[in-house]
């Protein structure tokens, strides 16, 4: 639903960990991806589909707040919402929280944080920007591409 | 040298690409790690040295600016600078440049930049900041639990 | 229950692509951890609570037999059964294969297979060994250090 | 040069170790493909010359071995050989060993092995096998889309 944070939980993998025995900091950045990635599915649109239709969506800037580190088997929320968008570019937010056990398969994708912060510890919080790109990596107008899509996405916001 | 950006050079491995045919962004932040521990090596530190001493130095904050993508193969210089340091904190700057296949095993880890900018192609830019903690995530100060460490890192600044 | 083929769905995440546009065929170990977890947890031990114990199950050995390429938000299932344990050492079969969109979130742990070979598309099958060790890799008798989980691995295979 | 084991050497990053403190396992992997990659280049065709000819070298089998594991920061000595080769297919043979801090950029990519096994302390063995396929994965023989190639692996072998 628009301006609400989306939740998608994962488990953290060993091979996420690092010697400091916490997960290693890049690895944010994928769940970052795996957040919007199951956002815009819930609207309809599987990544694939937007590939499919000759459009990419690269990560023009990143910003990552690490506040507490996510350990090894724990389970994760990872929020995903919206910030901005226009023709051609994209803006999220994120929310990295970690959760009981009981957590994994329970929560809805929307109906969590109806005008309330997400639940959990919050661990790592962060945004990303994206412009829409054709394959050869040319800025593209995704209300001319995939107005669907556009639309879709302008409702959300 | 003080100030200056220091350089080391890496290859594009085939498992840092996807399926846009170019390094998934989350590597540069890998990338950025590498750069600064060389940075730390060169000044006379290994990062192994400052775990045996008990210290970590986990990242609290990252950005990073993505221009232009590396591509598979791609030799790419990694620099990095110092660009600020306390007693508890650190905050170090990135350039990622692709550079000419003769360049790998050839350029001197400082003498390059004398108050010049990196040489290549800016693909992506970025920083880190840290904090000093010991096995436990307490944040420590530097100055008290590696003096000399902290002196040096004093003067690069 | 025993002799049988465990069940846990995933879904392919972009990172894990590279620029053949399939899964990196590293990333099947990473799979097959993630499998012998789930079984472990499912038998009532989560591997958090045996390295807790002071315990590790490193890989000895590992075979991987690449039959199809998995591909992007594909949903897959990686089955993983015991062949052969003794009080030091542990032997795992994997099978991984593609399903159905709908089969993520639907398919209980183990009824699945009973008596019958997985379901879905073959993509690739490996096996791994290992030894139990402790905290200094010495290796370690299981049926001395945790004998509960050494009985259940026993009465699985 | 025929039948000799070809040099590569790396440093272990941070990223590629687990809370195990070692390198986690699928990383060795990672570290096979850099090291036939390298020997191809070394023979003359980067791969990225190999793509640009429609070809790919999917793996369909892979073994390891794992005898000592390897550590953040070590200086590691990929050695990779040509076991076999058909027109269609290729069989690669790898041993990682573990090096001085002196080893990393002095060592000659064949003249070190001549009639003798690798040097340093021994990790990880395994080998590869690969079949050349076109971009639709369909099987290739290599004799006829890059003759040169062929002819030049056959005298390594």
């Amino acid at each position: 639903m628009p301006g609400q944070w989306h939740h998608h939980a994962i488990r953290v993998r060993y091979q996420e960990t690092d010697q400091m025995r916490v997960v290693y900091h890049a690895n944010y950045l994928n769940w970052f991806e795996i957040g919007r990635t199951e956002l815009i599915r819930e609207m309809g649109f599987p990544y694939t589909a937007i590939e499919q239709a000759g459009l990419m969506l690269p990560v023009i800037h990143a910003e990552l707040d690490y506040r507490k580190p996510a350990r090894y088997d724990d389970i994760i929320s990872i929020y995903t919402r919206i910030e901005a968008c226009t023709r051609v570019r994209l803006e999220m937010a994120y929310q990295v929280h970690r959760r009981e056990e009981t957590d994994l398969y329970t929560i809805p994708p929307f109906a969590e944080t109806d005008g309330r912060e997400p639940a959990g510890e919050l661990l790592v919080s962060g945004l990303t920007k994206h412009v829409w790109v054709n394959k050869e990596f040319k800025t593209t107008r995704l209300d001319h591409a995939l107005p669907e899509l556009h639309k879709l996405i302008d409702s959300y916001n």
